[in-house]
């Protein structure tokens, strides 16, 4: 999807920053990478992880990182992952500290799943809404006593700080955050490329039943 | 999801094999691979390419090798993605051979997007039917004529030869998959963790009507 959508200034592309830590979950990162991979007139991906070494997700796969904590990395949009690595991610200070020290100069903030316990533990949701996966819900929401914890979204917006539910979820949230930068039509372009059928309504959410929360 | 689906005699695990080459489509991949690899009692993923070289996608985001064609890989279940990649890789000797060499092993071979028009060019759908990505349909469509090329298809089965549509449509395809293997049961227990909004039928495609394609 190159082209259709150049601006004739050329203003400098968004970075994105996907950040990556042992066990992270496949789809919550490459679902929303994907999407805003398409618009590489807008945005470029980066990835960023606490040292250079390949970083191997929860289901196996290992991914290359582009830069590490002590690069400069310019990100304008943070992504951060859920999956197992999370409830050790928790409780890492190199990289709370480090979510810390990019948010100010963010433009949005997003994480996916598990991810949000970690959003939290690092102090990033305090009196905020945020929300998590379903299945851990109770782990994610004992990360930060001082979020209101929404059970039933698809993703929850507070500012410009995004969460997403399960897996999956990231990719709602991702186009509804391309829809917000740049156009509902360009969001919509995307996920008709992609063949995937995008929740648009953030009050969507029937997993929060299933897994009794309600 | 460990655990609850082991068997007594806990037969060998079957080798999920990912095929990567230059610029293929990211979660044509990492979709089915976050479904396969959350049951890890059952699956056990490996990427493959050409060359032990980190492969980039066409998103960027470059993915480790586990393994080469040069290696005896031992798959049972080979993914092939599409991508931008594709264009070149219907055209690499290398790659078409090793797909024909791997193809009598298997017990299952699965294509996303545009994967499809490569197993044709490959000769591996003569005599079969076939889908791939909407958007790009001629171009796949081109590369196998004694191919039954279905436009309207979520995915399609043909044998042991499972081809899907674009992008997310590999999700789907690898869920109904899994039922085939295992269970629907575990399928659909699958697609609630991931809060993943399984569309189960093959059929189910308005996007070949959004491309023009009927």
């Amino acid at each position: 999807m190159n082209g259709s959508h150049s601006s004739r200034k050329k203003p400098r592309k968004k970075i994105v920053g996907a950040l990556l830590f042992p066990e992270f979950e496949l789809l919550d990162i490459f679902g929303p990478l994907e999407m805003f991979g398409m618009l590489s007139d807008h945005f470029e991906i980066v990835t960023l992880a606490e040292t250079t070494r390949p970083v191997a997700s929860a289901q196996g796969p290992r991914s290359v990182v582009d830069r590490t904590f002590a690069d400069d990395a310019d990100v304008d949009i943070l992504l951060l992952p859920g999956g197992r690595g999370t409830r050790r991610e928790a409780e890492n200070p190199v990289l709370l500290e480090y979510l810390r020290t990019l948010y100010p100069q963010l433009d949005y903030l997003a994480s996916i799943c598990t991810g949000s316990g970690v959003l939290a533990a690092a102090g990033l949701l305090d009196g905020r809404r945020a929300t998590s996966n379903k299945q851990s819900f109770a782990w994610a929401s004992s990360c930060g006593s001082a979020v209101t914890w929404v059970a039933q979204a698809r993703w929850v917006t507070d500012g410009n700080i995004y969460t997403a539910g399960g897996v999956a979820a990231g990719i709602d949230m991702s186009l509804a955050l391309i829809a917000r930068i740049l156009s509902e039509d360009v969001a919509s372009e995307v996920a008709r490329y992609a063949e995937y059928d995008w929740h648009r309504d953030a009050a969507w959410d029937p997993f929060a039943e299933q897994a009794g929360l309600l």
